[in-house]
């Protein structure tokens, strides 16, 4: 099965703008793009990256990635991915590359979970990971995609499974964010972060993270 | 095997101040109590209060729950209560009475993590769920418990297990947690929310909650 990987390199990861520059948080975005690409491929499945640009991914998953590049918004470029589900696919995989915890363990629920739609959600709302069995289901991420997406199931009469992992709910936009990352992040991201000075703080009993630079 | 359930009616969930009311925290509280006892019940465990005070817990799991008073601070009560692991019993779980998203499916799946200790990690570095095995392991909630468990199983020996669960994860302490409950939430929690007039708002693409009475 295809697990398609949306990624953009224009001004990722914004919202911790107060902690990184913008050539750190392309960097960031990169290992976690990275971590997220080797647990789908570890997980089975054909990782591919639909980018706005085109992208290097490296490392040792890199050789394997097929990168489409789409420069539409993201729910236009993503139903076009998805376009072969009930014609020449039966089935195709979206993952956000911003799952930073993600690991091939969670992937694997993702995949086994049934559902003519089988769905991650994400802390707020969102989506993070989806499995799309159902040639009628399309994507909207704008505002409450969760709930949404599950409008749009019934919708189409397709049924729906929810996958319970705390790995796939983490989402990596905002400072506290980068606390889990430390915390149980097993990839780049989480290394990258502690090259970059960041670690662990629990100031008042409520953990946060500090640079040391 | 026993389920610990520590509670407090002394100023709960003070970080919904803003939100809600001292009297509508503690309903509100009592309610997320309501339904982890009842998810820890029907995953086939005993529930058993440990507040720091008599507490009714009412509906129908409320006849089938212990209540041990212990006014003691959360880490001297628990560790008391884990004292007969080892001795007469096998094991004890302690499940935090604020995982309003809890489920028996995701109990069960704690209870099935092998490990002489088995973690749900909470949020921002908490111990959210634990089921003991070890005689020798001991709590200690201040500051980042979930690293602070680990080390504290690797002192004593202790193999460590780690249930990836969202529901488990997702303890309800912010105004931001209250949409969980509403998008993910099953039980008297999501429906005192409701009924209290809280609903999902989505100002500017991110999901929130907004109240209308």
């Amino acid at each position: 099965m295809r697990a398609v990987v949306p990624y953009t390199d224009r001004d990722p990861k914004s919202r911790l703008g107060g902690l990184l520059d913008a050539d750190e948080r392309r960097d960031f975005a990169r290992a976690m793009l990275h971590d997220v690409l080797s647990a789908v491929a570890e997980a089975g499945l054909e990782p591919e990256v639909l980018s706005t640009a085109p992208v290097d991914v490296g490392g040792d998953v890199g050789s394997q990635v097929r990168v489409t590049v789409d420069d539409r918004p993201l729910t236009p470029a993503v139903n076009a991915a998805l376009d072969p589900v009930g014609g020449t696919e039966t089935a195709a995989a979206v993952v956000m590359a911003d799952l930073a915890l993600a690991t091939p363990t969670a992937v694997r629920r993702l995949v086994e979970t049934p559902g003519d739609v089988a769905v991650a959600p994400g802390r707020g709302g969102g989506t993070n990971a989806l499995v799309v069995r159902h040639p009628d289901f399309a994507v909207d991420y704008h505002g409450c995609s969760y709930r949404d997406h599950r409008r749009v199931a019934d919708d189409v009469g397709a049924s729906v499974g929810v996958v319970d992992s705390m790995r796939l709910s983490t989402d990596v936009d905002e400072p506290e964010d980068l606390a889990e990352v430390l915390l149980h992040g097993e990839g780049r991201a989480a290394e990258w972060l502690r090259e970059a000075g960041f670690e662990l703080a629990v100031p008042g009993g409520r953990v946060s993270v500090e640079r040391r630079v």
